[in-house]
C-alpha cells in the first residue's frame, strides 16, 4: 500500500481525489491539508464522503508533510504550488501537481502568461501528464504536471490530425464549453446558482485564457512546428463536463485520409479514450463521473473543414482522475486501477 | 383593434405568441387552432395563460378561418405552411409565417434542403422578417417569412462586418448553442429532461442543419457575393436562449476599422439590439423572456480574427417576439408595441 | 407621474423592482441606492436592464433621498430598514418596506425572533401588505410592510379554511420549497451553482425559520385564535418560485363543505390569485415571472386531511411584484397596473 | 462467477444495473433483453456504457432465457413481471424483481391498487428486499421484491420510531420529492426538459399514489398495528434523487427518548445508511450515484413533532443498487460488493 497525501483537499479537485482514492486498492490516504478547514473531517466539509473517507483536514507546512506520505497530489493554486513541489521532490517524494506551474516547458512563456517562476529548473524535468501521449515519460517521472481541463479535451481531439499533417495549422479554431465546477469553490457572485442556471455565456474571449500557451505547446509538439490557435471558453449551466468543438481546414492529405480509421487506430487500445462511431456526437452527460474522453469527428464537405468534438468530465479526466492515472503510472500500478467505473447516466 | 389568429397554437411558439399578444394594446386574439387540443381552452394546455388568455383551441380548415381574423400568425411546421399561406393571402389577409417555407428566395435552394415547394411564386414576394435589416420591405409586405432562430442570432451579429468588407468571407465559422425549446414540444426521448439536463452536445454537425441556406442567403446579401459558412449547432440544458459565437479573419480594412463604433452606430437606434461595452460578453440569461439581441465583439490580435457573440431568447426574438415585431410593422403600429418588457433576471 | 426611489437596488428584489417599474405607466424611477455599486449604472450591474433602465446607483443617506422621490421601496435587510423608514415617513413620504421589520405587529414577538426594534411605535400602524386580505388598509397606509415570500404562499393558501373553521388548527403542517433567489445575491459557498444544481435539501428545520411568527400572526388572525404551525423550508435548484404544500385535518364542517367552491368564490375576482380546477396541481413554472399565485386543493379521504398547494414567483408575488401592487393601492392607481404580464412558459 | 441476466435492460434502471454490474467482481452479465432495441449493443442505446459493457440487447421469451443465466433482474413494468417471474423460479433461477408485483403481501391490497394478480401464491414467499430490515429473509429467498423508490426512503426514515412506539401513528405525514428519472424513459410531454426544468410541482395528491400500500404495509409491520399515512409526491428538476420529509407527533415516550442516539445505534453498522449529525440536513446531491441513504432528524419543540428527513439516489438505493445489494445477499457475496463507491459531488 502506497501512502498518499493531498495538499489542498478542500476544493472540488480535492474531494474528487478523495472519492477516487477511497476506491483504489493500492493506496491509503494518510494526510489531507486545508488551511480553512483544519481540524474538520473532510467528510464534514463534503458530506458525500461520509462513511467512505475518514481523514481529518490539517493545516501543515511542507516540513510536517514529509513523514506523512510517500506520494503527493498537490492541488493548490498556481504560484503556491511552485513553492511546495521542489521541497517534496528534494525529500524524495513523487508528486503529481494539479496546478499550471509545471505544465509549460518554457519559463519565458510561463512568465508571460502567469508570473515569475521560482523553480524554473524543474520545468524541463516535469512530465506533461497526458498518458495517452506521454505514457513512458510519466512512468519514469518523479514530477508530473497534470494537464489543464480544457487542454486535455483539446489535445486528445487534435493530436492525430496534427501528427500526420492533415490540417492547416493556421486555421485551428477551438470553441470550448465548461461546466461550472471548473471555476472552483470560491464564493463569487459570478458563480452563484442564480447567475449561472438557465443561462450560457462566453468569457475570456480573444486569446486571453491561460490555457492557451499550454494547448499551443502541445499542439505545436504534435505538429512539429509552432501552432497558434483561437480559443474561446464558455460557461455551461452544468456542474461537470467539458465539450470542445474544434475546427480546421483539411490539407490535401487530410481530404484523402480515412480520418475515422485514423482515430480508431490511434485510440483503439486506450481504456479512457472512446472514439465514437461516425455520424454520432459526444455528450458531456455520457462521460459524467468517469475518466473517459469521448471523441467524434465529422467532415464538412461544403467547406473542406474537419470538426473534431471531444467530451470529458472536467473534474475526472480533466483533473483528479487523470492525476490518479498518472500516479498509477509513476508507481507501477496498472494504469486503470481505481478508474474503470463507467460514466453514470442519467 | 386588429383581429388576429394563430394557426398552430399548441407549440412553444404558439403559447409565446398568445402571451405576448395578451399584453398588446392594438390587437385581439380571435382564433387559435390546434388539431390535438381542439375544444380545450389554450390556458388548459398551457396553465401559465390562466386568467390572461381565454381563447379555446379549434380544429379549423383555412376556409373556416377567413372570417375569424384579419391577420394571421402561421405557426405550423414547414411543408404544412405552404399549403395554408397562399389561401390566406388570396383572401386578402396578411400573414407572418413562422415556418421555413418562405424564407429562402431561391426555390431550387429551398427544394435542395427541404422538399418540393407548392407555392414557389410567393418566394420572391415574401419579405424576410428581420426588421433591423428589412424594415421598409416588411412594412409593405402582405407576407413576411419570420426568420429562423439561429439565423436571427447570426445575421445580426455578422451583417455589419460583411456589408463593409471587413472579414474574409471564406473564413466564417459559426458555433451556436440553443436551448431545448428550439426542439419543440413533441414527445421524444432525446429531449426528455433526464437526457438533456446536466449535459451538453453538438448535433447536425458538418454542414447539414437546414438553417444553413437561410444564413448563407442573408450573409451573401450583406457581403454582396456568395458566402459559404461552417455552422455547428449544440443543445444547451436551458429552456430559452441561443448564443452564437462567430469567428472570421479580418481583412486589412477590418484590422484598421473601429469595429466597436461600427456596431454601436449600426444598432444604436434599435430598440431590440443592444451592443455591449467592449470587454464584456453577452449571456442568454440577460435576454431571457425579451425581444432583445445582445451583441459583443472581441478581436484576437494573436490570430487577426474577430469573434462576434450574440444572444437572443430563441422563442422571442428568435420566433414569436420577432413575429409580433413584424406584425407591428405590417399594420402601422409602433414597431415596439407589446415588446418592450425588459428581460427577466435572475 | 409619481417619482419613486429604490433604496437597496443591487439585490434580486431591486433588479426586479426596476424591471417592473420600467413598464409601469404611472411612475418614474428617479433614484436608486447601492453602497457597493455607487456610480455604476444599474444596467451595468444587471445587464438585463440595458436600454430599458438608465438610472445610476448612488450611495445616499436618508437626508439626501428626501428630495429625490415621493414614494420609496425600501429593499435593504431587516434591522437596516428600521432606521431608514421612520425618517422617510417623517418627511411625508410613503413607503413599502420589503424587509421583515414592520411585518410583526407585536414588538415582543419581533424581538424574540429578530432583535431589538428601534421604531416599535410603527408596528401597529404599518399595513400588512397582502392586498387580497388587507386591500382597504393598504389603500390608506403610508407604510406597508411587504410580506415575506413563504408567508405570501402560505397565507393565501390557508386563509379561506381558517376563516371558516374548516380545519383543526393544531394540525397544520407546511412543507415549503423555494428557489435559490430567495437566498439573495451574497457570495456564499452554499448557494454556488455547483452546490445547488441537481440537488435538493431542507434547511432551518424544527420551527426555527424567521417566517414562522409572520405566518402564525396571519393564520391566527384568520382563525380568530392562536395557531401554531410546523414549517419546513427546502432549497430548490431553480432560480424563481415557491411551492408550498400544506396539510391539515378537516373539522366536521370542513368534511361537509364544498371547498373547491369556497376557494373559487373567495378568489374568483382576484387578478393575481388563480384557483386551479379540481384534480390539477400548481407548478412554479406556470407562475414564473408573474405576480400570480396559483392554488389547488385536494382532499385525502383516507385520512380526512385537506392538502392545499400554492405556487408563486418568490421575487414577484413574493417580493417586488407585490410591492408594486401595494404601491398601486397606496397611490390610487389601478391595482394591477404594470403587473398583468402573463407568466412565461417554457 | 455468477451468470446474471437483465430482463428489460433499456430503461433507466436497466442501464444503471449494467453500470453497477460492470464493476462487480463476482458476476458476469450474460444476457440483456429489450424488445425495442433488439440487436443493438446496449452501449449504443446508452453511450455512457461504451468500452465498459459490451452486451447486445435481445428480444427473448422466458424459455430462451433459462439457459443464459442463473440469476435474473426482472426490470419490466408491473403486470408484465408477474407473468415472467414464476417461470424463472420454476426453472430454478433466483430473481430480484424490480416491479411492484411482489412487494405487497396481501393479494387483495395489491388488486385494489393495481390489478388482478396472476401468481398470488408467490406473494407470501417473496422477500421484501430492504436489507436493513429483512437481511436474513433475503439471504434465504429465491425471489426478492425490490422496494419502490419512495418506500425505501420513507421506511428507513420511520422504522426506528415506529418499532419503539415513539410517534402517534395516526399523525404521519410524508412529503416526498423525486428526481425525474423516477418517471422512466418513455417519451411523454410531461417529462420533456422544457416542462420540468426550472420548475417544481406535486402530483398524485390526496392518497392516490401506488406506493402508499407498500409504505403502509411496512410501517404497519414496524409499528405492530395498522398505520395510515398521508403521502404527497413532487417532481424535482433533477435527474436522480429522492428527499422525503416526514412529520409525526411524538408520544410521551418519544418526547423523552434520545432519538439521535436511537438512529445512530440502529444504523451505525450499516454500510449504506448514514445518520447525519444533529443539526444537519440530508441533500440529494450528497448521495448522488451511490447506494447510500442519508437520514437526519430534528425535533420541533413548539409542536412536539419530530421531522425525519431522508435522501437517496432513486436509481441506486431506490432501485438498481438495492437490487444488487439483494443479489449479493441471495448469493452469499459480501453485501457491499460492487456498491461501495462514494457519492459524486459536485
Amino acid at each position: 500500500m502506497l501512502n498518499v497525501g493531498i495538499i489542498g483537499a478542500s476544493g472540488y479537485t480535492g474531494v474528487e481525489l478523495a472519492r477516487i482514492l477511497a476506491g483504489h486498492p493500492e493506496v491509503r490516504l494518510t494526510v489531507a491539508t486545508s488551511r480553512q478547514y483544519a481540524g474538520k473531517p473532510l467528510a464534514e466539509v463534503f458530506p458525500n464522503l461520509r462513511k467512505r473517507v475518514d481523514i481529518v483536514c490539517e493545516n501543515l507546512g511542507v516540513g510536517d508533510l514529509l513523514g506523512r506520505a510517500d506520494f503527493f497530489f498537490c492541488a493548490v493554486p498556481h504560484k503556491t504550488a511552485m513553492d511546495i513541489v521542489p521541497r517534496l521532490l528534494d525529500a524524495g517524494k513523487k508528486v503529481v501537481d494539479l496546478s499550471a506551474d509545471y505544465r509549460i516547458h518554457d519559463a519565458a512563456v510561463y512568465e508571460a502568461w502567469y508570473q515569475a517562476h521560482s523553480s524554473p529548473q524543474l520545468l524541463s524535468e516535469a512530465a506533461y501528464g497526458l498518458p495517452e501521449l506521454y505514457r513512458d515519460t510519466i512512468r519514469a517521472a518523479r514530477l508530473t504536471a497534470n494537464p489543464g481541463c480544457y487542454p486535455t479535451s483539446v489535445i486528445l481531439a487534435l493530436a492525430p490530425l496534427l501528427r500526420n499533417g492533415l490540417i492547416h495549422t493556421s486555421t485551428v479554431i477551438i470553441d470550448s464549453k465548461s461546466g461550472t465546477s471548473g471555476a472552483g469553490r470560491a464564493a463569487n457572485v459570478g458563480t452563484l446558482f442564480c447567475e449561472v442556471t438557465d443561462g450560457f455565456r462566453p468569457y475570456k474571449v480573444g486569446g486571453t485564457h491561460r490555457h492557451i500557451p499550454e494547448i499551443e505547446q502541445e499542439l505545436s509538439a504534435a505538429a512539429g512546428h509552432p501552432v497558434t490557435i483561437s480559443f474561446t471558453p464558455h460557461l455551461l449551466p452544468i456542474s461537470r463536463g467539458i465539450l470542445s468543438t474544434t475546427y480546421a481546414s483539411l490539407t490535401e492529405a487530410g481530404k484523402e485520409a480515412d480520418l475515422q480509421s485514423l482515430y480508431e487506430q490511434t485510440y483503439g487500445s486506450e481504456a479512457f479514450v472512446r472514439v465514437l462511431p461516425a455520424g454520432t456526437t459526444p455528450a458531456t452527460q455520457h462521460v459524467r463521473g468517469s475518466n473517459c474522453c469521448d471523441i467524434a469527428l465529422q467532415q464538412d464537405p461544403r467547406t473542406s473543414r474537419i470538426i473534431v468534438m471531444s467530451a470529458i468530465d472536467n473534474i475526472v479526466k480533466g483533473a483528479s482522475g487523470q492525476a490518479v492515472q498518472n500516479m498509477n503510472l509513476m508507481n507501477g500500478f496498472a494504469e486503470t486501477t481505481g478508474l474503470m467505473g463507467a460514466p453514470f447516466f442519467p
